[in-house]
This record gives C-alpha cells, sequence and structure tokens, in this order.
C-alpha cells in the first residue's frame, strides 16, 4: 500500500469569472471544487493509474467534510485523515476569462493542536508498518512544529519504507537533513534550498544537505534527476500549452508507482514527464489527459549525463 | 412575529490580503466568514433591537449547514430555511490591506427545483398566518421564476401582511407591479427600475408602478420617503468612513422595526438612518455599532419635503 501525507489538505475551490478587476464586484460565472493539497493530487494520479493508496493528514470542519464526501469517491483511496477541531483551509483560483490569467487566494490552514499533531504521528507510524513507499507533501498547517518532515522521514527510514519528500522553504531544508530517499523540488525550490540556480550545482548541493536522490522538475526544460546510479534528464516531445496547476503531484505519483514497481531510473522519469505533461494538457486543474499519457510515455526523451561536465548519450528506457 | 426572506442565502467569507494582484498568489491573512443574504442581515439586526424574527429561504449543501449553525447562535432568531438538495452559495470580499479596497466575487447560487420553490411557498404561507410584516430581499437563485417576488408580495398582501421589498433588477420591476407596501432602492436600483436619476422624478415614477411607499437610500445625501403621508428626507450628522457592506440591509430592519412599533415616518426614518450610519461605522462588515446607534438617535435631521417643488420644513421626529 503506498501513502501520500497531506498536512495541509484543502478544497479547492475554481471561480471563472469574465474579467477580473480589483476593487470591482464580479459575478461568478463557474464554481468548481474538488479536494486538494499536493498529497491528495498525488493520491488520486496513483488511484488513476491503478495503485491502491491510502491519504492521511488533517480534516476537519464543514469544509474537511466536503474533501472526504469527494475522496470517497474515488476508486482504490483509502480515507485516513485525522479529524481536527478547525476547518481545513480553502483555496481559491479566479480564473479570468479575457487574460486566462489565475488568481490564487490560500487561506493559511486549520490551527493544529497538540494533541492532534499527536494522534497524527502515532496513525503515521501504523500505517508505516503495511507501507511500501511514503510520500509527504506541501505545506504545514499552523501548530505542526517546522521541523515535522524530519520526524516523518526519520519514522519512514527506520521502518524501512522509502520516503518521497515533496515540500518547500524551511519544511523541505529541515526535512532534507533527515535524509530523504527522494525529494522532488522545483527550479525555485531548489534555488532556495541551495543558493543555486545552476541546477547541476543545486542538486549536487541538495544530495549534499541528505537527499539521496533528487528530481528536479525545470518546466519547458523537463526533469533532471541526480541518483546514485547516475544522472539522467527527461524532457517532452515538445512545449505544451495547458493549466501546469498539479503537474508537479502527477510527476511525483509518477516517481512512486515507478519506484515500487521497480522500474529502472529512466522509465520512472518518462513516466514522471508523461503524466506531468498530460496534467498540463487536461482541461481540469489538476487532472490528467489518459490518452495523452499513454501517447506521451512513447515520445518522451531520456539521456544520461555523465557527471557535472554535460557529456551526454541517449538511453533507451 | 417579524418574517424576513433570503431565497438566495449566502456564506459570506471575508479575505484579508495585504496586497491584492490579478495573475499573483497571495496568502490569506485574515479569514471571517458569516451568514450572508440581505434577509438574514436584516434579521439579524432586528434580532439585535429585540425583535423576535423568523428567517425563511433556502440553504443546502456544506455552505448551507454552516450558515444554519451560525443561526442557530442569534437569539430571538427562529430558522424555517427549506433545505434545498445544492448547495448554498458564497461570496468572497478580498479586501487589500495595502488600499483598503474591496474586490468582491459572488457565487450565483444553487439551483432550486420546482418542487423547492412549491415547498418555499407552501412554508411561506403559513408563516403569513402569524407575520406582523414580511420582508423580500435580495437576489433571486438560478431557477426560482423571475417573477417570484410579485407572487410573494400579492400572498401578503391578499394576508392582510405588510410587505416590504429590497432587490434590484427585473425581480424589482415585477415585484413593484403587485404593488408592495414599502420598497426601499438605492440611487442605481431606482434609477433602473424608473429611468431616471432624479430622485424627485424616480420615487414618483416608482409608486405609479405600484410601490406604496418608496424610501430610498441615497447614500451621503440620506435617505428620502415618499409615503401617502407625506415626504421626508433624514440624513445624518456628518460623512462617515467606513464599510458599507450591509448598510442597506440596517436600514430595512429600521423601517421594518418602525412600522411593527408603529412609530411615525419621522421617527422610522431616523432609526433607518441611524443604524445603516452605525453599521458603516462598525469594524466588522454587515454588524452594526451599538453605541454609536444610540448616539446617532438623537442626531439624525429629518426635514419635511412639500410636493415636487423643494420647500422643505424641519419636523421633530
Amino acid at each position: 500500500m503506498l501513502v501520500t501525507v497531506t498536512l495541509n489538505t484543502a478544497l479547492d475551490i475554481t471561480y471563472g469569472v469574465p474579467r477580473l478587476l480589483p476593487h470591482a464586484s464580479h459575478r461568478v460565472t463557474e464554481v468548481s471544487e474538488r479536494p486538494g493539497g499536493k498529497g491528495l493530487n498525488v493520491a488520486r494520479v496513483l488511484a488513476a493509474l491503478g495503485h491502491p493508496v491510502t491519504v492521511t493528514g488533517f480534516a476537519g470542519g464543514a469544509t474537511g467534510a466536503v474533501v472526504r464526501d469527494r475522496l470517497a469517491t474515488v476508486g482504490g483511496l483509502v480515507d485516513a485523515l485525522v479529524q481536527v477541531a478547525e476547518p481545513t483551509r480553502r483555496t481559491v483560483a479566479v480564473v479570468d476569462a479575457t487574460t486566462g490569467d489565475t488568481t490564487q487566494l490560500n487561506e493559511a490552514g486549520p490551527q493544529i493542536r497538540p494533541a492532534e499533531w499527536a494522534a497524527f504521528q502515532g496513525l503515521y507510524q501504523e500505517l508505516l508498518a503495511s507501507a511500501s513507499a511514503v510520500a509527504l507533501c506541501g505545506s504545514l498547517p499552523p501548530g505542526v512544529p517546522v521541523g515535522a518532515y524530519a520526524v516523518l522521514v526519520r519514522a519512514a527510514r527506520s521502518a524501512g519504507v522509502p520516503v518521497l519528500l515533496d515540500t518547500s522553504g524551511e519544511p523541505l531544508r529541515r526535512g532534507v537533513a533527515a535524509r530523504p530517499d527522494l525529494i522532488k523540488p522545483n527550479a525555485d525550490e531548489l534555488a532556495e534550498l541551495t543558493g543555486s540556480h545552476d541546477p547541476t550545482r543545486a542538486t549536487r548541493d541538495a544530495r549534499g544537505r541528505g537527499a539521496r536522490t533528487v528530481v528536479a522538475s525545470l518546466g519547458t526544460r523537463g526533469m533532471l534527476a541526480v541518483t546514485p546510479e547516475g544522472r539522467w534528464r527527461a524532457v517532452p516531445p515538445a512545449r505544451v500549452d495547458g493549466n501546469p496547476t498539479g503537474a508537479g503531484d502527477s510527476a511525483v505519483a509518477g516517481l512512486l508507482s515507478g519506484l515500487v514497481e521497480g522500474l529502472s531510473w529512466p522509465e520512472r522519469l518518462v513516466r514522471a514527464v508523461a503524466l506531468s505533461t498530460a496534467t498540463v494538457l487536461a482541461p481540469a486543474a489538476g487532472e490528467f489527459d489518459a490518452d495523452a499519457y499513454r501517447e506521451l510515455l512513447g515520445r518522451v526523451a531520456v539521456t544520461r549525463e555523465s557527471g557535472a561536465s554535460g557529456a551526454a548519450r541517449t538511453a533507451t528506457p
């Protein structure tokens, strides 16, 4: 069983408006809502790939109830969220139909009480006993200690469960020091962690800080994997236009499923890039286009890079 | 028992952000939420004034449940909302801490099914049997016929219950034709109804269309009442700065409570203007400052206007 952890789950609301003008009043012409938070997105993609997955983290209030109701309709997904007193946060994405731009409003999340955090840790320990791999995803809600991911990484390693960490800022910095098996920063997160905007230098630095493997998602430049077994770069066949929301979460699902299936690094990267690209192509934010995914699997190019010199040869996945 | 009707109740959410920038991502630094929709606002003010009040209209889904939970904490307020299948709408007010501006995003509301509209009409008829007055407030949700307020006005008149209508656009136009006892348009609503931006001409026109009494709220120029007993204008003692959200609803509560208490028109207007002004002064949107209200009661100036000529004398309320 795969496990994803989403400490700061969300009810993601998307509003369509004809044109967003500050200080004006807007009639919202389209409303959609879905469970959000990176770990829930990862879990939904894993379930769609046929991997049974358990989600844990926190949910509370009327918004948390909506999130749980929606998760109950996802086949292959088990809800092991811990009920908390304060409500799950909302995020509101306002899509301007004139410009296509999205304006994002993110609530901070519920204040987690010490007893709630303790209850989560107990449950997490239980889930680790039967987990094939665990992904720790997203921001921390108020009240959860900034070193939370370091604690959870160490617990997974003690239990012998491969652990992927996908977060940012200080929680990432602290979590990396606990030696996770894999981190998947984007270019900004990697630069924030290491102080370097050069991917070669930054991924090396991130491994020096404790990450066994670093898979950096570099947008249109694809993904760069720096692993104990070597370095690979995977790029989509062409630049695609669409909504990048959730593309990184789909990549995490690709990496995690590839790990438990025992795929090679090139194969994992092909899957991650194909899923990520198929997510950008899907009309609904955070969903992936299954047909595009299958078609892209044969068209993602993977290149083996030899060290920091930049010399490369193409690998067949 | 007073009754307020809110066919399109709302969960009003207010977000504080440091600065609203289209196309950017924002961390919401303050979140508050409360039951909304004009009739619920009116009811809360009535309850605060010591008038028992029954609220009806529609509520549904997780948002409707939050609205009803909050209403249950208001003393003197009875919840007679009709449960519907689709969720109560949200409104999101984004307050920019840098400029002080508010950007409003309003969902349209749930699709009301014919059986739900029929159930409401049955309940409304029952409530009229013991109502001292009824206020019909706000927009119509999808699925409710545009002539709904005309139907509800006629039912109130048949039951001998004084009826106040506070809405806009086509629902106002149709509702006025059914001869409500009182309408309370603001300047824009009055101009939209009558085609005239001249308050004297527009209020006369609105009465010609069927409204027995027109009380126009003209912002800083106070309120103008055109009644079968004469014309009065009431103005606050000074221009006040603050949040005008809910000021019109407080005015309706003032007029409605004054009606059932048998106050004179000047007394009703003083109360309406004082409540409205005290609402602008309150820090929280839609609440009124009780101390300011009591103090303002002695300072609102009421002037009797004699016909369309503009000649006036001051009345002591």
